[in-house]
């Protein structure tokens, strides 16, 4: 039944003005899978599709059609009667059996474009992924095979939104000993990456009453797109070198404010959270039921000392926490993850049901198993390592080459702050376009700034992280060749 | 560095009132990973969150401290200005540590509920999902082992909204051979469940000006929230022996709807949709620019004949074809596919896109191997003769034991309807909630009715393809004693 079965017949094909039988040849393909009688219905099909066979034209007996083709006489009356079901055919008594008229509406022969080859640049440096080259694929692969013999039938049934009971117990040890969360496994929600988090928390804040939404002056574009998608308002807060100036959420209609923000090391400025402001915005939400949403997105990553807790654990009832696994593995995976206030649970996990936004079980019971084995962090300690080097390297070389050029922020995270001259930054974007090397300006990061604000610095973000091993010195060079010249 | 530390020391405690070190003893606990810094900022944390340490009491000084734990001087210095960066102690010239005040907001000590047991009834004979015991779990580890040797680096970095290119290849050729779907990889994108796709779509839809959209009489009313909460309203098509009755949809405004439904094996009562029905639902979509979304919810199953081909085939332009896994494998791999129209694909994209729907692309490439490599066909053609011969059980016992029931719909699928004597659904569905047998009567399955209809016919709909083997005579014998009795 399964063998291929490859012929090709001449056969009268019907006309529509003359009488059965008579009319130009035509062919039928019979050929793939599946035994004759598929095969027949496939030709068949694909003759009307494609015009050969034309709409209201009578088609042979089913008797003729079967001495033609070397088949049963069954055979070919099954295989119209499958098309007469599908609605190709029509069969009338007395009329014979003819190609439906409406197939006249199929669309024109109009060709979509060839697959869009994803434009790869020579050189990828621009923020927000981890190097891919380096997936433990087979410390992955291994964590898979063990989280499918352990998991229980009803895994692979109806899933719980929040996620795998599995995954959540993992996590919450894992937050706790790592980043200081105070996370209990019911409040943790698995989520397709960051986005879809804040989208489902934004909207949920949005119908408790919230209007506008703190943002640092300097983040991704994308997250703002997300908060105004769900209806709020973005309140830029400057930023200093003390991070984010938070006193700017001050004032407004009491609970008609909520604040997104990476106290950890700012992106994309890499400064930590002063402090004095760590306790400002912690009281702030205190006092005014603010609810603060903390984008602990690369956490796991510094170089010159134990990474800074996270704020939530100090006011776990008014801050939400959002970690990721896209720069610590991959974004490939599309597995995020929040820990959320008790008030604020329901409502966000009713969302996250009723759009059915829910991860797939089985990588989520990899990722269980693989924090639970240690996996996690001796990956995480084998690429702290290699993006260290990478980072002093950078730092090094514009030392040496180019010392007019600053490197801002700590020494954290998988991307570096490059301070250009003023005016540069755009001509630079454009050198590195000619050079094909993937860049991100600082420009392009900026909130909306209120009219009469000074412009923006120039500024490249650097993301150190994304290349391959193999690819890093020749990104460095090409980063080199785009950069303005000293005085 | 990682080997547990475990002691615990009687400290003399910080009093707010009392000057340095005079107060009652507490207890550090410092134990877990991580050495013996980490332990300390652990205990310290804890116990400012726990209350034992007061906001605003003063720390005794790092001296004193490391003298009682038997520390480093600078250990504990570390540790303290490690909780002053996070926010849970503060330092001032001449005022020593204090516990910050703000953490008197704490949560109260309000425990959350314990992980919720997911109410796991005896017998599952609810409709809706795969047979999830029989997941192949050998087949797909082969499967993802050898999706990962093949996988591109890319693929684990930024992902296509679309899904990844293999599987939409894979997909496109099974589609076209299985299915007779006309399948452009260009036009397939992957989803995480019917749902979202149904969401996506609908969404679109609103913003093109359709306003209603036909479903047919019965059917999920969880696809019917989805459609409402983009905004549309629900026109219900009456169903008969030959399926909806499509002639409802004329009429309305030009180009205000369109139409949702289950042509090969309509959800839940199982007829096929007729072809003239067929023929009329395309001709209905041609002449006013409606579009028709088909659910092929499990056009893998039939079981006396070879399956009905997809009406997508017929009007490529015109209709939106939606397939699922979770039927022909399981819910819990989230892994759904929709073939477009080329006229709506760009803004569903966008939809997705900025909502941050993408699926893993490990499960996405490891489902294109199990395509691609024949375990997809081998695995359908297994569950096809596990169901059937489960369903061939059904109606032989009910002939035999309860031959007042009768079996509605055509051989096909993973449930069937049981038709039951009129007002004797809802305390059947009460005893069997006795018996422990989860089941679905069909009066929850009814589209609100235009006022003054007849009332639903009572009945059940039977997921025979639920439960693991081991509990199918069970779960049979259950549902026989809950049964309404005959004459």
């Amino acid at each position: 039944m399964e063998k291929p079965w490859a012929t090709s017949e001449a056969v009268r094909a019907a006309d529509p003005d003359a009488g059965h039988g008579a009319g130009a040849d035509f062919h039928l393909e019979l050929s793939g899978p599946g035994g004759v009688r598929a095969s027949l219905i496939r030709a068949l099909r694909e003759a009307v599709r494609s015009g050969r066979l034309a709409p209201g034209s009578r088609l042979p007996s089913s008797r003729t059609l079967a001495a033609d083709l070397g088949l049963a006489r069954n055979t070919v009356a099954d295989a119209y009667g499958e098309l007469v079901a599908e609605g190709w055919l029509t069969a009338r008594q007395g009329s014979g059996t003819r190609v439906a008229r409406r197939t006249a509406a199929r669309a024109p022969e109009r060709r979509t474009p060839p697959e869009r080859a994803l434009r790869r640049p020579a050189y990828d440096l621009r923020p927000g992924t981890a190097d891919v080259s380096a997936f433990p694929r087979a410390a992955w692969l291994a964590a898979a095979r063990r989280a499918m013999a352990a998991a229980p039938h009803e895994a692979f049934g109806r899933v719980d939104e929040r996620g795998r009971p599995e995954l959540r117990a993992a996590l919450a040890g894992y937050l706790a000993r790592a980043r200081g969360v105070h996370a209990d496994p019911e409040r943790i929600v698995v989520c397709a990456g960051f986005t879809q988090g804040l989208g489902l928390v934004s909207r949920v804040l949005r119908e408790r009453g919230v209007r506008e939404m703190g943002v640092e002056e300097y983040g991704l574009w994308f997250h703002r797109e997300a908060l105004e998608r769900a209806g709020l308002r973005c309140l830029p807060m400057p930023l200093d070198r003390e991070g984010a100036d938070v006193s700017v959420l001050e004032g407004g209609k009491a609970g008609a404010r909520s604040v997104l923000i990476t106290p950890a090391h700012q992106f994309p400025t890499g400064v930590p959270l002063h402090p004095a402001r760590r306790a400002a915005v912690v009281d702030w939400a205190a006092r005014t039921g603010g609810t603060v949403l903390e984008d602990d997105y690369d956490g796991e990553f510094r170089y010159d000392r134990q990474p800074v807790g996270c704020l939530q654990g100090l006011a776990p009832e008014r801050i939400v926490y959002f970690g990721t696994a896209s720069k610590s593995l991959a974004p490939g995976l599309r597995l995020a993850w929040m820990v959320l206030p008790e008030h604020l649970a329901g409502e966000v996990l009713a969302h996250k049901r009723a759009g059915e936004w829910s991860s797939g079980v089985l990588e989520q019971l990899t990722l269980a198993e693989f924090l639970a084995s240690g996996a996690y962090d001796r990956h995480v300690r084998a690429m702290r390592l290699r993006y260290r080097r990478r980072r002093d390297r950078l730092v090094e070389v514009l030392a040496e080459r180019a010392p007019h050029i600053k490197v801002t922020g700590i020494a954290a995270g998988l991307h570096a702050v490059l301070e250009l001259p003023p005016g540069t930054e755009h001509t630079t974007l454009q050198a590195a376009a000619w050079e094909g090397l993937a860049l991100e300006g600082l420009t392009r990061l900026r909130a909306t700034p209120p009219a009469g604000s000074a412009p923006a610095p120039a500024g490249l973000i650097v993301g150190y992280g994304t290349p391959p091993d193999h690819a890093f010195p020749g990104a460095l060079e090409a980063l080199l060749r785009v950069l303005p010249p000293g005085e």
